[in-house]
């Protein structure tokens, strides 16, 4: 039986057989829809509203009786039963591009010394050659190679069939107008990642001299953003970015989820297209602004986790998941351009930056390249808070990682007034010490819709401070205040009034639920810390340098998150914050082959702690669910913070 | 405006707009047609009865005023004006699949003496693996490389992305039932063609233990015929082959014609899909008689001329026919299965053997490396003759080469009655020298239906030495025979009547035109033998050896090839018939990796003497348009067997 199911703002209709999930319809509409969890019930944020016919619903666990009674459902679990109309409210919208001012303005440079012009990666020849004679009748592909062996030394290039194909025709192409002799430049990619001794390849060849440039791109491939850097690896500049969030957002918000997804028929593929799909859009945006044509990108170097590369190889990322959580791979596979669908050079070569594990991939590599600790005799402890947090503890001798499955609350998943950090989030807030009343300041200066990680640390600190709530987080309702109220989620914070919202009609708020995700959350990464510290013998106290990496660390003000206990209580001048590391390692080694072979050399000597199989990790994990510390010693300036408000903590 | 077309006798109606040539509708039609010239109406093969309706003819040269005045046209120079009925005669469809037991029948071995056993191309490794666990969580392909240099000692193993894709399930679906180990087989390619010393490259896995055998395949695509060989690299056993005619036929009868195709919008893709779809055809065949997974055949080597090769890769052939002739490449690239459509394991590597020149390939060079000459003292000519007449000469010290555009003459093309060797044709004839009546041998013993390569030369050494025609190839019209008369195509000689034949309406003759036709032919490859070997300073009757390849050679009655001068006057046992070197060159290349040194050393080494831009050649081939030849001094045994007969040429 089929059914009718219109969609409201949009007014689309489509036609589905009885029994589809809600979810499989919207997406069949072509309406964004946010399937954070990947369609498991669990997040509740594909709430849509059932205005008439009939549905079932499978769970509906993520709603309260009022939104029930208003006719939410949660699209992953509910079925079409006959013709349907259904609102999808507009705050579910998927969020594609980032605001680009923040991507643009900044211009990169390499954030660690080589010497990138010593090879480069992909060089440029411009060749003038005579055209072949009965008397000198050798074929075109000889001819060519050895004109590049007698003009440049270059030897033994070898080519592939479709390039092959283009041979003949381009040289004659290239004819020049007087001398009658061919004129082209010959691209070729000198050796691999693999094999560095591989004979030299003819990747492109173009009539006349394109010599001047030699376009590359480095790409970060995050759980949530992708981003584009366009380089030019003859002068060894870098030209410009992209960034946006990752169309696959609105298959899973967070790597497991993402992995359910791929299990589905035809999922994995899906997932690949997405993800290729948000590269050639970034790509699309780069071409146009800067006037260039892709086919001119020859090379690529990719930074991402270890699911996020299963996911943009289409490698099985089932096995990621289970225990005893094993990638098919984590160093680096010969791939082209066109194996992936990636609009550049169909010959370019695009290489993953190597990985330690199923949770310390080519993004944490890449990380410790760029953050340049596997040169320093300081040690240093080096985290990347993203949707995952993963640690690495050492420097030039020594390296080890841990992952600690923190969650996505700081990205606000699992946070009911959680959102991402975009126009409209609230980034960080002041509670005033006698009133409980709170002052914040919102990203974009316009009425606030949720609060983003920043925001939550910076809330959390605040509420744990001035005592809005207690150690354990549980809110002290023996205020004389109406923020602290009973609503219908149980206890909660009201950060914002519904009148001041962008809304309009909902409290923005921090539930006590929530206040447990973020606690456990940040205790995950700080049990992380010890664990990796206790495990060589150190204490963490003997860190020297704290480099903080992803895009989250960026905003974070370290104070607040060493009142929640969320990072160690040290000299703040030991903390620095990197920026986007993943996608600055990836930079890094595409420009030069020295860090690549770094690159190649830290993911080998790293050794990789897995935590779930801790049970050190446990123990930590669990005196790290107060707020900061049970360990109080641990946190001195904190405790003389509390002291001096008279907040001892009981 | 559209048309319809109605075929006969198939019945079969296309619609396709006026103005299309009736070769093209047939084509859409799905019906065979021959197009031997490749469309350019010099053949004449082409032709089809206009039964009703308006047509346009741009050209008929081939075609008689009877055959006109029949309602005959040729389809591809005949554009539909309006609706049509056409017949379409049944003696132009496509012959498709040679007889099958004349290849089943044999069972090739390695022709020349190598330690084929010592380093096989591909190699097939049986592994069990412990599978990971929290302690031992080594990435899926690093614990298979892990073992492979454990068990077997193989290294640095490499691997394609499609293969990566199959790695974590395939290692899981080969759990033994009882250990819970890992039990899989990995295919190993050991090295490129390119690049002996490439890393061995992953190519399968499979659960369970494949390695009783490895199968390869080798392949000759000639202009007219496929070949296949189904081999087994464990055992370096031939286990069984198939042939057929080359459905490129309809697309052209020589190179030149399927060049000229190929130039058409679409040609070179479609003439790369009939090849691969012949191969494809014969692979079936193979597996179905063998029962075999095709998809366990782990290697190709492909010997054809350049030309075919070229359009077996979908090179641009259009430079081969214009001056100086240049060829994309003549040295094997690294191609896989995939990238052409064979139906093999995918990632099996197809390497076509090194080829010389423009009009001396990979054919030649595996006749060369076949026939043993390239390690032989003695001074040894060897030959090819099939649509072109390739020569070699010289011995382990040195070759040189030469081609000589024969035509296809001797295969059938451009003689009136001339067809292929295959059943109905005539391919012996003796001529009773009183009364000039033949008596002839037809393949198949059924009445005649034309004459084959080796019925020509038979009746031209038999017409010639009992005097129905003189040295200049004219027809001795003073004789007292109703053979000898003046058709519609001029003077002609009846070698069998209407009612002997199979199609009981027309008489099977050789005419003047013919004859002048054959008479270039021969001319043209004995001006071959002698300029290669005056080009060296040797004297053809120093020639110690004459080897004869291709599937012509295998037919041909040496002492009438001597008596027309077409071979040289030299005693019969130097001549030795080798049958389809080409094949047995890539069975021997695919075999043994020394050989695969040995034949690109021979393409390397070998001389190519052009002899379009040689002035000797044309001197040569003008004196060899006689009888036997002009320098009767060179064919004494000819002279001496005219002499008894009283046939003195004048």
């Amino acid at each position: 039986m089929m059914a009718r199911v219109l969609f409201r703002p949009e007014g689309k209709t489509v036609e589905v057989a009885t029994g589809t999930p809600l979810s499989d319809a919207i997406v069949q509409a072509g309406s964004g829809l946010n399937l954070p969890c990947g369609g498991q019930g669990r997040c509740g944020r594909c709430r849509v509203v059932v205005e008439s016919g009939p549905v079932e619903r499978r769970g509906s666990s993520r709603l309260s009786p009022l939104e029930l009674e208003q006719g939410y459902a949660l699209a992953c679990q509910t079925t079409v039963q006959g013709d349907l109309q259904v609102f999808i409210p507009p705050q579910e919208a998927i969020l594609r591009h980032l605001p680009s001012e923040k991507a643009a303005g900044e211009v990169p440079t390499l954030p660690v010394e080589c010497d990138w012009r010593s090879s480069p990666i992909v060089q440029q020849f411009f060749l003038t050659i005579e055209p072949p004679s009965l008397s000198d009748n050798t074929t075109d592909f000889e001819r060519l190679k050895r004109e590049l062996a007698k003009q440049y030394g270059v030897k033994d290039v070898v080519v592939s069939l479709p390039m092959m194909r283009r041979v003949a025709r381009t040289l004659r192409q290239s004819e020049a107008q007087l001398s009658k002799a061919w004129e082209v430049t010959a691209v070729l990619e000198m050796g691999t990642w693999e094999d560095e001794d591989a004979p030299p390849r003819l990747i492109d060849l173009r009539p006349g001299d394109h010599t001047a440039r030699t376009l590359a791109i480095a790409v970060d491939i995050g759980t949530t953003s992708n981003v584009v850097y366009l380089i030019d690896l003859a002068s060894g500049q870098f030209v410009d970015s992209a960034a946006a969030y990752s169309a696959q957002i609105s298959c899973g918000e967070d790597v497991i989820a993402r992995i359910l997804y791929a299990r589905k028929e035809g999922g994995l593929e899906h997932l690949q297209r997405l993800v290729v799909g948000t590269i050639n859009e970034l790509l699309q945006e780069l071409a146009k602004r800067n006037g260039i044509d892709l086919s001119e990108v020859y090379a690529a170097t990719v930074a991402g986790n270890t699911t996020m590369i299963h996911l943009f190889l289409a490698l099985d990322p089932g096995y990621i998941r289970l225990e005893p959580y094993i990638p098919t791979v984590t160093f680096p596979l010969p791939v082209r351009a066109a194996e992936l669908g990636i609009h550049i050079c169909p010959e370019a070569s695009v290489d993953c930056l190597p990985g330690v594990g199923a949770y310390v991939g080519g993004d944490i590599t890449a990380g410790v390249l760029s953050s340049g600790m596997f040169k320093t005799d300081k040690l240093t402890l080096f985290i990347d808070v993203g949707t995952n947090g993963e640690i690495v503890l050492g420097n030039s001798d020594w390296l080890i990682s841990c992952a600690c499955s923190a969650g996505p609350a700081f990205e606000g998943a699992g946070v009911r007034s959680g959102m991402r950090a975009t126009v409209g989030a609230i980034e960080e807030v002041w509670i005033s010490a006698g009133t409980y009343e709170p002052t914040y300041h919102v990203i974009g200066d316009v009425p606030p819709r949720g609060i983003c990680g920043s925001g939550m640390i910076s809330l959390l600190a605040e509420m744990f401070i001035t005592g809005v709530m207690d150690k354990s987080g549980h809110l002290n309702r023996a205020l004389n205040t109406p923020r602290i109220r009973v609503g219908e989620h149980g206890p909660e914070y009201v950060v914002a009034w519904a009148a001041e919202t962008s809304s309009r009609d909902e409290d923005i708020v921090l539930t006590e639920v929530d206040i447990s995700n973020l606690i456990r959350a940040k205790g995950a990464i700080y049990a992380g810390f010890s664990v990796l510290t206790n495990s060589v013998g150190i204490d963490l106290a003997d860190v020297e340098e704290v480099l903080i990496g992803g895009g989250f660390g960026k905003y974070i003000d370290i104070e607040k998150a060493i009142q929640i206990g969320l990072m160690p209580d040290m000299p703040w001048e030991r903390f620095r914050y990197l920026g986007n590391t993943s996608v600055l390692g990836a930079f890094t080694a595409l420009l030069c082959r020295d860090m690549r072979r770094e690159v190649t050399e830290i993911a080998r000597k790293m050794t990789y702690l897995e935590l779930s199989a801790d049970n050190r990790f446990m123990e930590q994990f669990t005196s790290a669910l107060f707020l900061p510390h049970t360990d109080t010693a641990a946190f001195p300036s904190v405790m003389r913070l509390l002291a001096r408000r008279g907040q001892e903590p009981s």
